[in-house]
């Protein structure tokens, strides 16, 4: 066990973990940043192209990655790569133990900011198939699919997002909704729609993606007709939603029923010394710049609280 | 009157209104922005340094100001500079009449982004001298006093940075603090007090600024000791806090005791059509990417609002 006792561990290195990063060390508050991956950045990292950050107008996840990291990194702000395995309570005030696959480490405060992961479609054939056709990501996989058939799942941003990306690498496109309208901003709708290889099938059901080694096609079931029919696809992306990263934290915070850390905009959970920031939160809009924010607000909570707690 | 009807209008062109600007504009909204001032930014553009603004270290104000309008504009975003008078309800449903000084416009939904303005002091000789000794920016207006004397008043962070910023130019910075403590952030503080040209006085209150056509020192009261004092400078700098700009709409909204307009993090007011976001908004931190994101949240609720309302 490492003997440091620090004021804020920030597990997560997405907008939030970031954002909270700068505003703790600007605060002269000892921090730490743990995430799984040595590249910081979060959902972002496998965004297309940014362009709703003010300020930094149309960057890919990657670039707008990369600028959050060199501003923490300017600042001094340590980052550890590491997988956070449990977080214990200690009998002490305040003092939690952070139990990672390589140390564990000791603060006073935690801010989560793990984020959220893709939602799963659960058909047939989605499991058998990842990685053989079947993608959570286009900005990763789509050059695979160059001058190939695709078809993308969903209706709201990131799926026109997904399917205008894929268009311009890809021969025909499918985007494959359930509903008859989509749930995505009218500024990419628009896009979409001015595409010649894209085409969207309405109130249609995907039932199972099928193949051998590798998927060939999808089953789709058509809610309005009722008809079942076959289409012909060398790939399948899946933009269904995301879900929160709470496995860390289900015993220690209270959550809603869809999974998210209850906390009002000060990030401040039911448990004392415990923050969450950006998407793993309860809240109306989870974007990168709402992320960021949480991020500056649970520091202000974090400050707050350690000035009453720790009176100096 | 123009005939045109605004799906949202935003009073205020700092980082809440161009935030919101941003997010409107993409999701296919009638928007245009309201602001008294030809150059976009609020009160970052009188800001030294911003160094928090998650993606974009190190910038002044005024270039975070621009790159912040850099987007809007790419965007094709309408900014239109007039001195908004009043806002009327009409017998319509959702429909409002916002009277500037040049025409009269017609909007489904507003957000007020009007942001705030410096506090005063409120001692004799403070608004005689305003403009000749007594600045409330010292970015503005720092260079006026080169190698000269001068004050500056005030502990929070502003005030920190303001006396920072001042010791670069003149030749000896008084920062005047009615209490024992700064309540700037550890980092400034630091900066601060490694400053050899700078001196703290505390437990101060500046009782009088005084002069004959400019100023030429202030009158001190020790509130430990209970002695007066008299200190010889050529600037006061006045960096004391701010009050919310809720003039317009003081009759529209419930607002809170100190003036700050009462809205929840969806930036949602006590009247229907009416938002409210950054600093004009009763919440826990007024930063600027508390600020930008208020925009997106307001964007977001002005459009669940217009779904609900104006049913397509």
């Amino acid at each position: 066990m490492e003997n440091e006792l620090y004021d804020v561990v920030i597990i997560g290195a997405g907008p939030a973990g970031m954002g909270a990063a700068v505003y703790a060390v600007r605060a002269g508050l000892k921090t730490v940043v743990i995430d799984r991956s040595p590249l910081s950045g979060g959902q972002i990292l496998t965004t297309y192209e940014v362009d709703n950050y003010l300020g930094l107008p149309s960057l890919s996840g990657g670039e707008l990655s990369d600028k959050f990291r060199e501003h923490a990194d300017q600042l001094g702000v340590k980052f550890i790569t590491a997988n956070v395995q449990a977080i214990e309570e200690t009998a002490e005030l305040s003092k939690y133990r952070i139990h990672t696959d390589k140390s564990i480490l000791q603060s006073k405060t935690i801010i989560l900011a793990t984020g959220a992961s893709h939602s799963l479609l659960n058909v047939t054939g989605e499991k058998e198939f990842t990685g053989m056709g079947v993608s959570y990501c286009a900005t990763c996989d789509g050059a695979f699919f160059r001058k190939r058939t695709v078809a993308v799942i969903g209706g709201g941003d990131v799926a026109v997002e997904d399917a205008i990306f894929l268009s311009k690498i890809c021969q025909k496109v499918y985007l494959i909704h359930r509903r008859d309208q989509l749930r995505a901003v009218d500024s990419l709708q628009k896009k979409l729609f001015s595409l010649e290889n894209v085409a969207v099938l309405w109130d249609s059901e995907v039932q199972e993606i099928t193949g051998t080694d590798k998927v060939t096609g999808i089953s789709l079931y058509h809610k309005k007709s009722c008809e079942q029919s076959q289409l012909d696809v060398d790939g399948v992306f899946i933009a269904v939603g995301i879900v929160p990263d709470t496995e860390l934290c289900k015993e220690l915070v209270e959550m809603d029923e869809k999974g998210y850390v209850i906390a009002d905009e000060t990030c401040t959970t039911s448990k004392k010394g415990i923050f969450a920031a950006g998407d793993i939160r309860k809240k109306q809009m989870r974007q990168i710049i709402t992320a960021v924010a949480d991020g500056a607000n649970a520091v202000g909570s974090v400050q707050s609280f350690l000035n009453k707690t720790f009176c100096k």
